[in-house]
């Protein structure tokens, strides 16, 4: 996701009580952060913040970190959630290439929410859910890993599939219509307006242990 | 896929030249049958036929058998095929259960199109993706497991990629949207109508070594 510009965008990032300014710091010490040795869920690319805004606060014992490399995407969250008080939730700005530089072995879950697909297909290293990325997560989870995923677009849908179970993830908990599956579902802005839309959403849940 | 009644159908099931009447007599013995080493395909669940047909005649080094267990379809394909004289094509009246008293250990790829959904989840075991199937699948297979699925059906499909990941297959070639794919694609009586309808066509290639 990218946005305009969002003046002021660093001083709102500095000061506020969610962002991590040095994440590299706490790598091996998340647990430590939060005070207690709760899972800990990231979201990476989480856009203007609901969906793991809503998680954070329907799941008080599960410490959620949303990442966002986008300066203005993340002073976006940030305006969203400054005035609540979520102590199980903390924003990184950070390029997920190099999550692995600040987790070790301490992440129980992923969320990738309607990730840009990259197209094409000379960009396809570039998708959340490619080769390269996965070497990244391998190194980040705690033990048992897994990837919850949701997309409107088929291509990185299909793409994701076949990438994960070439991993060797296995696939669970499918669906290409998750609007008509009667399941607790917590949205994120986009999906609210696609859903509006009629757009069909894809989801899958990954695992590997 | 079920049909009318059609007159005669045991007349014309007996004197086809396709059909193989006795084919447990068969088991272990198909190449020796086609009078080749080349590798044997079976459609489960074949309909009308045109798939398999149109497959045996483009593919004249690969052995092809139509697998199906209602009589008035077997017999409307039996009907369109006759005049056409194939050598590498033949059609068994067997239910898919029974696929493993048949072959053993000599099929090098299934192909499930259009396969009936069985929507209730109590008769989820019933879909031929459900692991009974995929166990019988295990005892027909010669080395490499492959497993070619095309279907409408969102939730077929999905069941699917979740039913043959858990069994061990790697799941590969995904879409969502088989149409806009610029793949050589032969199709059934059924895919036609759905594409002209403007239906959504899932296909996927699964796997096992």
């Amino acid at each position: 996701m990218r946005l305009r510009n969002v003046k002021g965008k660093e001083e709102i990032i500095n000061n506020s009580k969610y962002i991590i300014l040095n994440p590299k710091e706490y790598i091996g010490k998340w647990n430590k952060l939060f005070n207690n040795n709760n899972p800990i869920y990231i979201e990476i690319g989480m856009g203007k913040g609901k969906f793991i805004k809503d998680n954070a606060l329907k799941y008080p014992n599960i410490n959620f970190i949303g990442i966002e490399k986008f300066d203005s995407v993340i002073t976006r969250a940030i305006q969203k959630i400054e005035d609540y008080d979520i102590p199980n939730l903390k924003l990184i700005r950070i390029d997920a290439l190099e999550l692995d530089k600040i987790f070790r072995n301490e992440i129980s879950r992923i969320y990738l929410n309607f990730s840009d697909p990259w197209p094409k297909s000379r960009h396809a290293k570039r998708r959340l859910t490619s080769d390269i990325f996965l070497k990244v997560y391998d190194n980040i989870f705690k033990d048992r890993m897994e990837i919850h995923l949701k997309t409107d677009n088929k291509k990185l849908f299909a793409y994701s599939i076949e990438s994960l179970s070439n991993y060797g993830y296995v696939i669970s908990n499918v669906t290409l219509d998750l609007k008509n599956e009667k399941i607790d579902n917590i949205t994120t802005e986009y999906e609210e307006k696609f859903m509006e839309e009629g757009q069909l959403i894809n989801r899958l849940e990954a695992h590997k242990n």
